[in-house]
């Protein structure tokens, strides 16, 4: 993905420079990794900042999950801190992995002079595995000396596990009161026996009240990361944090409405767009990003479940690496979801070409469409007739390289 | 799959065996096939037979399945002959596709004295291809003067698209009276652009009335032909025939309770059990058969939604293929069904080798277990702990061939 697009200044546009935070990203070795690299990395806020999030619904939930939907509870809504760990997921490990994340937590809180309940933790990698907790320990330590003395893009490549590119963006909120946006992610990245888990960061110096900080979350996590699909599966760590340190000057948005709130949600809607997209373009043997765009539905519900079904079919997927333009395919996957789909109403067309109307195929060159379809993003447009709702999914083809990525394993 | 485990014996033991019918098989030449085959087969009662039928819950669903359903309804469940052609599926054909199906329904009824309610047709091809109407007609009057002529397996092997091989089963369900069953069907076959497409006929000399016909494959599907996995597609033409000559002196079934009735139900249960395992087993690229048993369940319907999410995981199945004995796969696709999960009472093994009880991982040799993955057979058994409910899903592994076989795509 091309990272200009989201209005990428150089050296100003990263995680790193969003005012009122610092962050950090060190080596703390928790697994032998191919190359040396960072894998702890820390954002601290210089004052509580409002803190929002958003995790798994997997009933199977890793140890900072569960502690994480605590933490935000108790404290209402504030943070100071976010630890984040690649290597280990800390999922399935019992009692011994909730005490030792709580450990972590314990020794950050007391370096940065914070209560347990205002720092958060992170953690992607192996399941079943313990946390290194003297790795961690002794990493924490290095990482707090270390804040806000590393370079850009720090932070975005240490939480990455077997992601090919970190995943960055930018928003400038409001130029003339300097309000900023910046994301990191990591996500799609699947390798025996790591969970394929989505962790996604969003820092704004905007000042905005926590209930509203949650609420700016619902809005627009339903429409980016939850239509995001590589495989269907969701893992026991997905997490998305979103923190406000309130540092700007412009009014402070205290409630879920209005349209200081409105402006918001659009920017934070910005960001998580352009994170989730990148998470879909980077998915495991991907060739192409795929938006799935269903229009015409009854609620946007059913928009979101169609879209979502037929972005999660294997044979479409396949298709869509084969540059098969198999309308076929499509419309099985359709009419086994959940929305109510009356085919004599459905059209369809695929890279602008269209291949369906009103329930029955069109003519079209297939060798001109076949051609279209090798590009590196390729829509899908289904209108369902029914109504006015949409909604996009986007995922990547089905391909060799997924296969090799996820049988790959030598004990 | 061996199918003398069905008790098959030589030249007696398929459909073109049961008493009461006759079954043809010939080349109508629907398709430019890649060597000669028979495409069209037939069976006729000799006398009105009762009749039952499960079909596609795809919204779109093909000309065949909604005339096969108005049929079954009109007639009381009672029909004097079953069409299938190979080639063409007649979906998205719209009235043209409807009228065609009647045409061809009507020609066979004329043929053998029977009203057109009494006519049922099936499907499996390309879609939004027209039924090539002609070839048809003279394809039905050759099959109607060879029926009786053929060899046993015919009809098995004219309903092919892309299968592997033919999928029959065998089962006497009273030695003494002579009762006996048998089914063949297809499956799983999919190349670009033809729909995989399951449909499964299954006769019987039994005598049984219409609705207990019906209630005996609502009490079998559910844990045997649904239970079966490829890829999660459902085709707008999946379809299920179960037809009884009612030619035995055996007293006949009149209602669905009692004995009687539950021994035909166990016969009926062997049957579709056999033939959906050859589905599973004969999935595009397989390499392997996969059980997944779920036990413990609260609800029967969770331990079938927990199988199925499992069974249907991307990332489960490739790591079947990679004989990797991934717990954290399959405990993440647990997590995400929609059953109710308790991970510290979940206990797992695989190939007989336990991985993961009470919440937590168990030490095992994986060089073992990765050695014992390597068959043709593999089951992973999940209990919940919460219950006393049990289902199996059955699947393949997803293999470089599924991949293969699905995109490539030539104009």
């Amino acid at each position: 993905m091309n990272m200009e697009k989201n209005g990428k200044r150089e050296g100003a546009s990263s995680l790193e420079s969003v005012p009122g935070f610092r962050a950090a990203a060190i080596a703390a070795e928790f697994r032998d990794w191919p190359k040396p690299r960072n894998d702890l990395a820390l954002i601290v806020a210089d004052a509580p900042a409002s803190a929002a999030g958003v995790f798994t619904r997997n009933q199977v939930a890793a140890a900072p999950v569960k502690i994480d939907r605590k933490h935000l509870k108790a404290s209402g809504g504030v943070a100071r801190a976010l630890l984040v760990n690649a290597g280990v997921a800390n999922a399935c490990t019992g009692r011994e992995g909730r005490d030792n994340a709580l450990k972590c937590i314990r020794r950050l809180g007391g370096r940065i002079g914070a209560p347990d309940e205002q720092v958060l933790i992170a953690s992607t990698g192996v399941i079943g595995v313990q946390l290194p907790l003297a790795k961690m320990e002794k990493g924490i330590d290095k990482a707090v000396s270390g804040l806000g003395k590393g370079k850009p893009g720090d932070f975005a490549r240490a939480i990455l596990t077997t992601d090919l590119r970190p995943k960055e963006s930018f928003a400038v909120l409001d130029g003339e009161g300097g309000v900023v946006m910046a994301g990191a992610c990591k996500g799609s990245g699947m390798i025996a026996p790591n969970m394929a888990t989505m962790l996604a960061f969003v820092l704004t110096n905007a000042a905005v009240a926590p209930k509203a900080l949650a609420a700016a979350l619902d809005e627009v996590v339903p429409s980016t990361f939850n239509m995001v699909t590589v495989d269907g599966d969701t893992s026991t760590n997905d997490s998305l944090f979103l923190l406000a340190s309130g540092t700007t000057r412009t009014p402070a948005i205290g409630k879920s409405s209005g349209k200081l709130f409105g402006r918001f949600v659009d920017g934070l809607h910005q960001v998580c767009l352009s994170l989730s997209t990148q998470i879909a373009a980077d998915g495991e043997g991907a060739s192409k990003l795929v938006r799935v765009r269903v229009t015409g539905a009854r609620k946007r519900r059913e928009a979101a479940v169609a879209a979502r079904t037929i972005a999660e079919s294997p044979l479409v997927k396949t298709a869509m690496f084969g540059n098969d333009p198999n309308w076929g395919r499509v419309i099985c996957a359709l009419g086994r979801s959940d929305a109510a789909v009356d085919e004599e109403k459905v059209s369809m067309s695929l890279c602008g070409c269209a291949m369906f109307a009103k329930g029955a195929p069109l003519p079209f060159d297939k060798a001109e469409l076949s051609g279209l379809m090798r590009a590196e993003e390729v829509e899908l447009l289904i209108d369902l007739g029914l109504g006015k709702a949409e909604a996009v999914a986007l995922t990547c083809d089905l391909t060799h390289g997924y296969i090799t990525i996820n049988a790959d394993y030598t004990t």
